[in-house]
Protein backbone atom coordinates (compact mmCIF):
# COMPACT_ATOMS: atom_id res chain seq x y z
CA UNK A 1 0.00 0.00 0.00
CA UNK A 2 3.17 2.52 0.56
CA UNK A 3 3.30 3.38 -2.83
CA UNK A 4 -0.70 4.62 -3.11
CA UNK A 5 -0.96 8.65 -2.16
CA UNK A 6 -2.46 9.77 0.88
CA UNK A 7 -5.60 10.63 -1.15
CA UNK A 8 -6.28 7.68 -3.66
CA UNK A 9 -6.13 5.86 0.19
CA UNK A 10 -9.83 3.97 1.14
CA UNK A 11 -10.05 6.27 4.69
CA UNK A 12 -9.06 3.94 7.71
CA UNK A 13 -5.99 3.55 6.18
CA UNK A 14 -3.87 7.02 7.30
CA UNK A 15 -1.89 7.20 10.34
CA UNK A 16 -3.94 9.50 12.66
CA UNK A 17 -2.63 11.44 15.76
CA UNK A 18 -4.55 10.18 19.10
CA UNK A 19 -6.29 13.18 19.96
CA UNK A 20 -7.55 12.90 16.71
CA UNK A 21 -8.75 9.23 17.32
CA UNK A 22 -9.77 9.98 20.61
CA UNK A 23 -12.28 12.85 20.06
CA UNK A 24 -13.96 10.22 17.07
CA UNK A 25 -16.08 7.86 19.05
CA UNK A 26 -17.85 11.36 20.15
CA UNK A 27 -18.74 12.87 16.59
CA UNK A 28 -19.82 9.69 15.96
CA UNK A 29 -21.97 9.82 19.21
CA UNK A 30 -23.36 13.25 18.14
CA UNK A 31 -24.17 11.88 14.42
CA UNK A 32 -25.78 9.05 15.89
CA UNK A 33 -28.12 11.13 18.06
CA UNK A 34 -28.35 13.65 14.79
CA UNK A 35 -29.31 10.54 12.30
CA UNK A 36 -32.22 9.44 15.37
CA UNK A 37 -33.12 13.06 14.55
CA UNK A 38 -33.49 12.30 11.26
CA UNK A 39 -31.48 15.28 10.29
CA UNK A 40 -29.72 14.90 6.75
CA UNK A 41 -27.02 17.48 6.90
CA UNK A 42 -25.11 19.47 9.36
CA UNK A 43 -22.62 22.73 8.59
CA UNK A 44 -19.42 22.26 11.01
CA UNK A 45 -20.67 25.59 12.45
CA UNK A 46 -23.91 23.99 13.86
CA UNK A 47 -21.79 20.45 14.93
CA UNK A 48 -19.36 22.90 16.89
CA UNK A 49 -21.98 24.18 18.70
CA UNK A 50 -23.67 21.33 19.81
CA UNK A 51 -20.44 19.77 20.54
CA UNK A 52 -19.06 22.34 22.48
CA UNK A 53 -15.63 22.75 19.95
CA UNK A 54 -14.46 24.93 17.42
CA UNK A 55 -16.22 24.82 13.85
CA UNK A 56 -12.20 24.49 12.27
CA UNK A 57 -11.52 21.72 14.85
CA UNK A 58 -13.86 19.71 13.49
CA UNK A 59 -12.95 20.29 9.90
CA UNK A 60 -9.34 19.29 10.71
CA UNK A 61 -10.55 16.59 12.60
CA UNK A 62 -12.52 15.32 9.23
CA UNK A 63 -10.17 16.32 7.10
CA UNK A 64 -7.58 13.94 8.61
CA UNK A 65 -9.91 11.04 6.69
CA UNK A 66 -10.35 13.11 3.46
CA UNK A 67 -12.61 15.76 4.55
CA UNK A 68 -16.25 14.67 3.75
CA UNK A 69 -17.67 18.27 3.96
CA UNK A 70 -19.20 20.31 0.79
CA UNK A 71 -18.07 23.84 1.12
CA UNK A 72 -21.89 25.73 1.90
CA UNK A 73 -23.75 22.09 1.72
CA UNK A 74 -22.52 20.87 4.97
CA UNK A 75 -21.90 17.16 6.16
CA UNK A 76 -24.44 14.31 4.95
CA UNK A 77 -24.96 13.48 8.28
CA UNK A 78 -25.56 9.60 7.65
CA UNK A 79 -22.56 9.35 4.96
CA UNK A 80 -20.22 10.60 7.50
CA UNK A 81 -21.84 8.17 10.56
CA UNK A 82 -20.86 5.17 8.20
CA UNK A 83 -17.46 6.58 7.32
CA UNK A 84 -16.60 7.15 10.97
CA UNK A 85 -17.90 3.65 11.62
CA UNK A 86 -15.92 2.45 8.91
CA UNK A 87 -12.69 4.35 10.33
CA UNK A 88 -13.45 2.95 14.06
CA UNK A 89 -13.72 -0.62 12.73
CA UNK A 90 -17.35 -0.72 14.01
CA UNK A 91 -18.10 -2.60 10.36
CA UNK A 92 -16.11 -5.89 11.79
CA UNK A 93 -17.38 -8.35 14.14
CA UNK A 94 -15.98 -6.95 17.12
CA UNK A 95 -16.82 -10.21 19.43
CA UNK A 96 -15.90 -9.22 22.73
CA UNK A 97 -15.97 -12.23 25.53
CA UNK A 98 -16.08 -10.68 29.39
CA UNK A 99 -13.86 -11.99 32.22
CA UNK A 100 -15.50 -11.66 35.34
CA UNK A 101 -19.17 -12.30 35.36
CA UNK A 102 -19.36 -10.08 38.39
CA UNK A 103 -21.73 -7.06 38.72
CA UNK A 104 -19.16 -4.96 36.22
CA UNK A 105 -19.09 -7.66 33.80
CA UNK A 106 -22.67 -8.07 33.80
CA UNK A 107 -22.99 -4.39 33.66
CA UNK A 108 -20.76 -4.70 30.24
CA UNK A 109 -23.02 -7.61 28.78
CA UNK A 110 -26.29 -5.16 29.51
CA UNK A 111 -24.96 -2.30 28.06
CA UNK A 112 -26.84 -1.02 25.03
CA UNK A 113 -24.44 1.58 23.89
CA UNK A 114 -21.80 -0.57 22.70
CA UNK A 115 -23.52 -3.97 21.92
CA UNK A 116 -25.89 -1.60 19.37
CA UNK A 117 -23.10 -0.69 17.78
CA UNK A 118 -21.12 -3.38 16.25
CA UNK A 119 -19.80 -5.31 19.52
CA UNK A 120 -20.90 -8.58 20.30
CA UNK A 121 -21.01 -10.05 23.71
CA UNK A 122 -20.31 -13.70 22.57
CA UNK A 123 -19.64 -15.01 26.14
CA UNK A 124 -18.52 -14.64 29.88
CA UNK A 125 -16.18 -16.63 31.96
CA UNK A 126 -15.94 -17.04 35.68
CA UNK A 127 -15.11 -19.21 38.66
CA UNK A 128 -17.93 -18.65 40.97
CA UNK A 129 -20.68 -21.85 40.49
CA UNK A 130 -23.58 -19.40 41.52
CA UNK A 131 -23.00 -17.54 37.55
CA UNK A 132 -21.61 -20.13 35.55
CA UNK A 133 -24.93 -21.54 33.28
CA UNK A 134 -26.72 -17.71 33.66
CA UNK A 135 -27.17 -16.11 30.58
CA UNK A 136 -27.35 -12.62 30.66
CA UNK A 137 -28.24 -10.45 27.81
CA UNK A 138 -28.57 -13.57 25.92
CA UNK A 139 -24.60 -14.67 26.87
CA UNK A 140 -23.70 -17.44 29.10
CA UNK A 141 -21.54 -17.70 31.32
CA UNK A 142 -18.66 -20.28 31.21
CA UNK A 143 -16.47 -22.06 33.47
CA UNK A 144 -13.28 -20.28 32.98
CA UNK A 145 -11.45 -24.11 32.57
CA UNK A 146 -13.68 -23.94 28.95
CA UNK A 147 -11.38 -20.69 27.66
CA UNK A 148 -9.01 -22.60 26.18
CA UNK A 149 -11.95 -24.79 24.80
CA UNK A 150 -13.90 -21.74 23.94
CA UNK A 151 -10.90 -19.07 22.54
CA UNK A 152 -10.38 -22.25 19.84
CA UNK A 153 -14.06 -22.37 18.41
CA UNK A 154 -15.12 -18.70 18.29
CA UNK A 155 -13.56 -15.74 16.48
CA UNK A 156 -12.84 -13.88 19.66
CA UNK A 157 -11.36 -10.03 18.99
CA UNK A 158 -11.24 -8.36 22.29
CA UNK A 159 -11.29 -9.70 25.73
CA UNK A 160 -12.54 -7.22 28.62
CA UNK A 161 -10.91 -8.40 32.30
CA UNK A 162 -13.18 -7.26 35.12
CA UNK A 163 -11.45 -9.32 37.76
CA UNK A 164 -8.99 -8.02 40.83
CA UNK A 165 -5.44 -7.08 39.70
CA UNK A 166 -3.82 -10.83 40.43
CA UNK A 167 -5.88 -12.81 38.42
CA UNK A 168 -6.31 -9.88 35.84
CA UNK A 169 -2.31 -10.04 35.47
CA UNK A 170 -2.73 -14.29 35.67
CA UNK A 171 -5.24 -14.27 33.00
CA UNK A 172 -4.27 -11.59 30.52
CA UNK A 173 -1.13 -13.78 30.19
CA UNK A 174 -3.42 -16.72 29.49
CA UNK A 175 -4.92 -14.94 26.76
CA UNK A 176 -2.15 -13.52 25.18
CA UNK A 177 -0.85 -16.79 24.74
CA UNK A 178 -4.37 -18.24 23.27
CA UNK A 179 -3.63 -15.69 21.03
CA UNK A 180 -5.91 -12.51 21.88
CA UNK A 181 -4.70 -9.36 20.63
CA UNK A 182 -7.01 -7.14 22.56
CA UNK A 183 -7.77 -6.49 26.63
CA UNK A 184 -10.28 -3.79 27.67
CA UNK A 185 -8.73 -3.94 31.17
CA UNK A 186 -11.03 -2.57 34.02
CA UNK A 187 -8.32 -3.90 37.08
CA UNK A 188 -6.18 -1.74 38.42
CA UNK A 189 -2.95 -3.13 37.37
CA UNK A 190 -0.69 -2.40 34.15
CA UNK A 191 -0.74 -5.22 31.98
CA UNK A 192 2.94 -6.40 30.68
CA UNK A 193 2.13 -8.14 27.57
CA UNK A 194 3.57 -8.64 24.11
CA UNK A 195 3.78 -5.48 22.26
CA UNK A 196 1.45 -6.74 19.57
CA UNK A 197 -1.19 -7.05 22.21
CA UNK A 198 -3.33 -3.79 22.30
CA UNK A 199 -4.30 -2.89 25.79
CA UNK A 200 -6.99 -0.28 26.43
CA UNK A 201 -7.57 0.64 30.33
CA UNK A 202 -10.37 1.52 31.80
CA UNK A 203 -9.00 2.57 35.74
CA UNK A 204 -12.13 3.78 37.27
CA UNK A 205 -10.06 4.15 41.02
CA UNK A 206 -7.99 6.85 38.74
CA UNK A 207 -10.67 8.38 36.82
CA UNK A 208 -12.32 8.77 41.10
CA UNK A 209 -8.95 10.21 42.16
CA UNK A 210 -9.13 12.71 39.52
CA UNK A 211 -12.17 14.25 40.12
CA UNK A 212 -11.40 14.17 44.18
CA UNK A 213 -8.35 16.17 43.03
CA UNK A 214 -10.56 18.82 40.78
CA UNK A 215 -12.96 19.42 43.91
CA UNK A 216 -10.24 19.98 46.06
CA UNK A 217 -8.30 22.00 44.45
CA UNK A 218 -11.43 23.71 43.28
CA UNK A 219 -11.86 24.73 47.54
CA UNK A 220 -8.45 25.79 48.38
CA UNK B 1 -3.04 33.45 49.72
CA UNK B 2 -2.11 35.32 46.76
CA UNK B 3 1.02 37.02 48.65
CA UNK B 4 2.86 33.48 49.73
CA UNK B 5 5.60 32.51 47.52
CA UNK B 6 4.89 28.93 45.75
CA UNK B 7 7.56 27.52 48.31
CA UNK B 8 5.95 28.74 51.03
CA UNK B 9 2.63 27.23 50.06
CA UNK B 10 1.60 23.54 51.76
CA UNK B 11 1.72 20.90 49.04
CA UNK B 12 -1.89 20.81 46.88
CA UNK B 13 -1.75 24.75 46.16
CA UNK B 14 0.12 25.34 43.00
CA UNK B 15 -1.94 24.93 39.81
CA UNK B 16 -0.86 21.85 38.21
CA UNK B 17 -0.91 20.80 34.42
CA UNK B 18 -3.89 18.27 33.90
CA UNK B 19 -0.94 15.62 32.29
CA UNK B 20 1.06 15.86 35.65
CA UNK B 21 -2.56 15.47 37.62
CA UNK B 22 -3.86 12.44 35.57
CA UNK B 23 0.07 10.48 36.05
CA UNK B 24 -0.50 11.25 39.98
CA UNK B 25 -2.86 8.30 40.64
CA UNK B 26 -1.13 6.58 39.16
CA UNK B 27 2.09 6.82 41.47
CA UNK B 28 -0.01 6.69 44.02
CA UNK B 29 -0.86 3.44 42.58
CA UNK B 30 2.34 2.23 42.75
CA UNK B 31 3.51 3.85 45.81
CA UNK B 32 0.33 1.55 47.50
CA UNK B 33 2.02 -1.28 46.27
CA UNK B 34 5.28 -1.01 46.92
CA UNK B 35 4.34 0.73 50.60
CA UNK B 36 1.99 -3.13 51.14
CA UNK B 37 5.63 -5.09 50.44
CA UNK B 38 7.07 -2.98 52.86
CA UNK B 39 9.56 -0.99 50.53
CA UNK B 40 10.88 1.98 52.69
CA UNK B 41 12.78 3.86 50.03
CA UNK B 42 13.19 3.88 46.25
CA UNK B 43 15.17 5.89 44.05
CA UNK B 44 13.40 7.72 40.98
CA UNK B 45 15.60 5.12 38.59
CA UNK B 46 13.77 1.86 39.77
CA UNK B 47 10.16 3.56 40.30
CA UNK B 48 10.88 4.57 36.67
CA UNK B 49 11.44 0.76 35.46
CA UNK B 50 8.81 -0.54 37.72
CA UNK B 51 5.76 1.88 36.15
CA UNK B 52 7.52 2.40 32.48
CA UNK B 53 8.53 6.06 32.39
CA UNK B 54 11.66 8.14 32.12
CA UNK B 55 13.27 8.66 35.78
CA UNK B 56 13.38 12.42 34.87
CA UNK B 57 9.62 12.44 34.03
CA UNK B 58 9.02 11.27 37.72
CA UNK B 59 11.31 13.91 38.93
CA UNK B 60 9.72 16.58 37.13
CA UNK B 61 6.10 15.51 38.23
CA UNK B 62 7.30 15.39 41.68
CA UNK B 63 8.98 18.75 41.68
CA UNK B 64 5.86 20.35 41.02
CA UNK B 65 4.66 19.43 44.85
CA UNK B 66 8.14 20.60 46.04
CA UNK B 67 10.36 17.71 45.36
CA UNK B 68 10.09 14.96 48.43
CA UNK B 69 13.32 13.03 47.15
CA UNK B 70 16.97 13.51 48.30
CA UNK B 71 19.78 13.39 46.38
CA UNK B 72 21.35 9.63 46.88
CA UNK B 73 18.10 8.36 48.89
CA UNK B 74 15.50 8.43 46.57
CA UNK B 75 11.88 8.50 47.85
CA UNK B 76 10.61 7.91 51.29
CA UNK B 77 7.74 5.79 50.00
CA UNK B 78 5.15 6.20 53.22
CA UNK B 79 5.73 9.80 53.40
CA UNK B 80 5.65 9.84 49.15
CA UNK B 81 2.12 7.96 49.59
CA UNK B 82 1.08 10.19 51.96
CA UNK B 83 2.00 13.24 50.46
CA UNK B 84 0.66 12.38 47.33
CA UNK B 85 -3.05 11.10 49.37
CA UNK B 86 -2.81 15.06 50.51
CA UNK B 87 -2.59 16.53 47.13
CA UNK B 88 -5.20 14.19 45.80
CA UNK B 89 -7.55 15.07 48.41
CA UNK B 90 -8.24 11.89 49.66
CA UNK B 91 -8.01 12.79 53.46
CA UNK B 92 -11.36 14.60 53.12
CA UNK B 93 -14.88 13.00 53.41
CA UNK B 94 -15.06 12.16 50.10
CA UNK B 95 -18.57 11.06 50.34
CA UNK B 96 -20.37 9.70 47.03
CA UNK B 97 -24.02 8.93 46.20
CA UNK B 98 -24.70 6.33 43.45
CA UNK B 99 -28.04 7.01 41.06
CA UNK B 100 -29.22 3.87 39.29
CA UNK B 101 -28.44 0.72 41.77
CA UNK B 102 -28.18 -1.49 38.42
CA UNK B 103 -25.02 -3.76 37.60
CA UNK B 104 -22.86 -0.62 37.04
CA UNK B 105 -23.93 1.23 40.33
CA UNK B 106 -23.73 -1.91 42.30
CA UNK B 107 -19.96 -2.62 40.44
CA UNK B 108 -19.25 0.84 42.03
CA UNK B 109 -20.65 0.26 45.22
CA UNK B 110 -18.75 -3.06 45.71
CA UNK B 111 -15.47 -1.76 43.95
CA UNK B 112 -12.65 -1.84 47.22
CA UNK B 113 -10.10 -0.11 45.39
CA UNK B 114 -11.96 3.37 45.56
CA UNK B 115 -13.40 2.80 48.84
CA UNK B 116 -10.05 2.05 50.86
CA UNK B 117 -9.17 4.99 49.32
CA UNK B 118 -10.70 7.70 50.70
CA UNK B 119 -14.04 7.44 49.08
CA UNK B 120 -17.36 6.96 50.90
CA UNK B 121 -20.11 5.64 49.33
CA UNK B 122 -23.21 6.67 51.55
CA UNK B 123 -26.09 5.65 49.28
CA UNK B 124 -27.16 4.44 46.03
CA UNK B 125 -31.01 5.55 44.56
CA UNK B 126 -32.97 4.00 42.18
CA UNK B 127 -36.98 3.73 40.58
CA UNK B 128 -36.78 0.43 40.93
CA UNK B 129 -38.76 -1.36 43.85
CA UNK B 130 -36.39 -4.34 43.21
CA UNK B 131 -33.52 -3.00 44.71
CA UNK B 132 -35.15 -0.04 46.76
CA UNK B 133 -34.43 -1.08 50.53
CA UNK B 134 -31.68 -3.35 49.29
CA UNK B 135 -28.18 -2.92 51.32
CA UNK B 136 -25.52 -2.96 48.65
CA UNK B 137 -21.80 -3.28 50.75
CA UNK B 138 -23.36 -1.79 53.41
CA UNK B 139 -24.76 1.15 51.53
CA UNK B 140 -28.99 1.40 51.15
CA UNK B 141 -30.38 1.73 47.86
CA UNK B 142 -33.40 4.48 48.74
CA UNK B 143 -36.28 5.32 46.41
CA UNK B 144 -34.99 8.65 44.07
CA UNK B 145 -37.89 10.08 45.25
CA UNK B 146 -35.88 10.97 48.84
CA UNK B 147 -32.91 12.68 47.09
CA UNK B 148 -33.82 16.31 48.12
CA UNK B 149 -34.03 15.09 52.04
CA UNK B 150 -31.26 13.01 51.63
CA UNK B 151 -28.68 15.67 49.75
CA UNK B 152 -30.20 17.92 52.59
CA UNK B 153 -29.14 15.85 55.35
CA UNK B 154 -26.03 14.36 54.54
CA UNK B 155 -22.51 15.99 53.33
CA UNK B 156 -22.76 14.57 49.79
CA UNK B 157 -18.87 15.58 47.87
CA UNK B 158 -19.61 13.38 44.62
CA UNK B 159 -22.79 12.13 42.65
CA UNK B 160 -22.12 9.35 40.31
CA UNK B 161 -24.73 8.60 37.44
CA UNK B 162 -25.39 4.90 36.14
CA UNK B 163 -28.40 5.81 34.67
CA UNK B 164 -29.05 6.23 30.88
CA UNK B 165 -28.96 8.79 28.85
CA UNK B 166 -32.23 11.06 29.11
CA UNK B 167 -32.86 10.26 32.84
CA UNK B 168 -28.73 11.25 33.07
CA UNK B 169 -29.42 15.28 31.69
CA UNK B 170 -32.96 15.59 34.16
CA UNK B 171 -30.66 13.79 36.87
CA UNK B 172 -27.75 15.74 36.84
CA UNK B 173 -29.65 19.22 36.67
CA UNK B 174 -31.43 18.13 39.47
CA UNK B 175 -28.25 17.17 41.38
CA UNK B 176 -26.66 20.70 40.41
CA UNK B 177 -30.22 22.13 41.79
CA UNK B 178 -29.37 20.88 45.19
CA UNK B 179 -25.85 21.94 45.37
CA UNK B 180 -23.77 18.90 44.55
CA UNK B 181 -20.43 20.52 42.68
CA UNK B 182 -19.27 16.82 41.26
CA UNK B 183 -20.52 14.53 39.22
CA UNK B 184 -18.91 11.18 37.84
CA UNK B 185 -20.92 10.41 34.91
CA UNK B 186 -21.04 7.48 33.28
CA UNK B 187 -24.20 8.23 30.60
CA UNK B 188 -23.24 8.19 27.05
CA UNK B 189 -24.00 12.34 27.22
CA UNK B 190 -22.16 15.24 27.90
CA UNK B 191 -23.75 17.00 31.02
CA UNK B 192 -24.51 20.87 30.42
CA UNK B 193 -24.15 22.01 34.04
CA UNK B 194 -23.09 25.54 35.63
CA UNK B 195 -19.41 26.00 35.71
CA UNK B 196 -19.02 25.84 39.02
CA UNK B 197 -19.81 22.08 39.04
CA UNK B 198 -17.09 19.37 38.13
CA UNK B 199 -17.60 16.71 36.03
CA UNK B 200 -15.27 13.88 35.59
CA UNK B 201 -16.72 11.72 32.69
CA UNK B 202 -16.13 7.57 31.78
CA UNK B 203 -17.67 7.11 28.56
CA UNK B 204 -17.23 3.04 28.77
CA UNK B 205 -18.46 3.25 24.60
CA UNK B 206 -15.79 5.98 23.70
CA UNK B 207 -13.33 3.62 25.00
CA UNK B 208 -14.20 0.23 23.62
CA UNK B 209 -14.74 2.05 19.99
CA UNK B 210 -10.82 3.78 20.56
CA UNK B 211 -9.98 -0.59 21.22
CA UNK B 212 -11.46 -1.22 18.20
CA UNK B 213 -9.85 1.32 15.73
CA UNK B 214 -6.84 0.22 17.58
CA UNK B 215 -7.22 -2.95 16.45
CA UNK B 216 -8.86 -2.30 13.12
CA UNK B 217 -5.92 -0.11 12.09
CA UNK B 218 -3.34 -2.61 13.31
CA UNK B 219 -4.82 -5.44 10.87
CA UNK B 220 -4.85 -2.50 7.82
Amino acid sequence: MSDLKAKERPAGEKVISPAVIKRLPRYYRYLGDLLRNDVVRISSKELSRKMNVTASQIRQDLNNFGGFGQQGYGYNVEYLYNEIAKILGLNDRNNIIIIGAGNLGQALANNSDFIHNGFNIIGLFDVNPKVIGKKINGAEVYDIDRLEEFIAGHDVKIAALTLPKNSAVRIAGRLADLGVKAIWNFAPVDLNLPEDVIIENVHLSESIMTLSYRIHSSEI
